[in-house]
């Protein structure tokens, strides 16, 4: 049986403030950091273990990572990063704060914003200090292919390439990979993984730091997958989640 | 101007309990996690940046370099992960507390073991649950590579091909590279560096977490180097590293 298991990072400083985050690199929350030792403790308990690890370049999701593998006593294996795992970029909402943006906007125009499955907020400007083509960690990224601003279906657009030639290939040599992660870059690989539409993608709200568990037979056919953790506990952080962007 | 940073891992549990530890995978202490924040934050105040970094597969290691790498921002560079950085295998000292076996065998014989060039303790048994070569994560390399014990010489001969074939070359397209490894693999490094004879090489004494910093011109030639902080600190360090092995 070969496995991949996903994991959305900890809470964050921004999701505690409720802000748009996107690829701002914002840190974990003391929260996050206890949720991530506690994911890597869960999955330790379970009997899991991992050869290869993979996360994006923003700190929330690589101490996330770090955390799981310090449990894991698993510090020592190799980690690729990428920028192709980043969260969904935000665009000119990167920063500001959830409630106040649906009470300006509505909850409608917020929900859309954050839910829709092909419509991106506002790009940010060039001359914007948050343009991430001015940030040296993306000099090696070619300038077209770094976002102003991201609807889901860009956001996937990007991740899925990475996921296509380095992740699940890498399945056939070796029995057990980690990939932590964001939200949205995680929907796009449960999206294809599961085959859930353009519509219903919308719906899946991952909880931060709980495993999502992905067998496969040795053809790499998808056979099973579930959360690790208690379901109600699961039901609940899902709940949460998708109730961030509502006006408090 | 190229630069290589050396730093050893942080305050480890066992450095504080005065006990050998080898390839033993010790945590970090309180103590040695600050220590690794300081180094992150005395580096980023000078200005410091890195591509890459390298480390071992030994947890107080990669801790004390992701405590770094954090401080700086820079979580998200690339890390190489090496067994051949690892420290100076023990052999059956490996887990003894350094002042009973100086009781034991007296100061002499443990300096010996300590700080001679060719001499290494007596090796591990196969049969001992130390012996590396059972651990999972050495699965990748060949058996005839893992120590049962080594010499200082012996380990400086194990971590140098890495030196030679990846580290060093590396400095030709990339300008800032960090190591963050153990005080006899560095002790290697430094040797081949500064030309330190076999008899003088005994007598360095790298404090912990305290970043060594390389600078080369464009043909790779050592113009300088220096620790970074102040000059009575790092002396007082140098000397109580060199004071662990005295028994009490």
């Amino acid at each position: 049986m070969k496995r991949i298991v996903l994991v959305r990072h900890g809470q964050s400083q921004w999701n505690l403030e409720n802000r748009f985050t996107g690829w701002t690199d914002v840190d974990l929350s003391p929260k996050g950091i206890e949720e991530a030792a506690k994911a890597g403790e869960e999955l330790k308990k379970a009997g899991f273990t991992f050869s290869r690890a993979y996360t994006s370049y923003l700190k929330r999701a690589v101490k996330t990572l770090n955390g799981i593998l310090d449990k894991m006593d698993l510090d020592w294996i190799p980690v690729d990063k990428t920028w192709r795992l980043n969260e969904k970029h935000y665009g000119m909402l990167q920063g500001l704060n959830k409630s106040e943006t649906a009470e300006k906007y509505g909850d409608e125009q917020v929900h859309i914003w954050r839910r829709s499955y092909d419509i991106a907020p506002d790009a940010i400007a060039e001359n914007d200090e948050r343009n991430s083509a001015k940030d040296p960690r993306y000099a090696g990224v070619p300038d077209e292919y770094i976002p102003r601003t991201e609807s889901l279906k860009d956001a996937i657009a990007r991740v899925m390439p990475y996921w296509e030639c380095e992740i699940f290939p890498r399945l056939k040599e070796e029995d057990n990979l980690l990939v932590v992660a964001h939200g949205n870059s995680l929907r796009g690989i449960v999206k294809h993984l599961k085959g859930i539409s353009d519509e219903a993608i919308n719906g899946l709200n991952l909880p931060t730091a709980i495993p999502y568990v992905f067998e496969f037979d040795d053809d790499l056919k998808l056979v099973k997958d579930y959360f690790l953790g208690d379901p109600e506990t699961i039901k609940k952080l899902m709940e949460a989640v998708a109730n961030q962007g509502k006006a408090k």
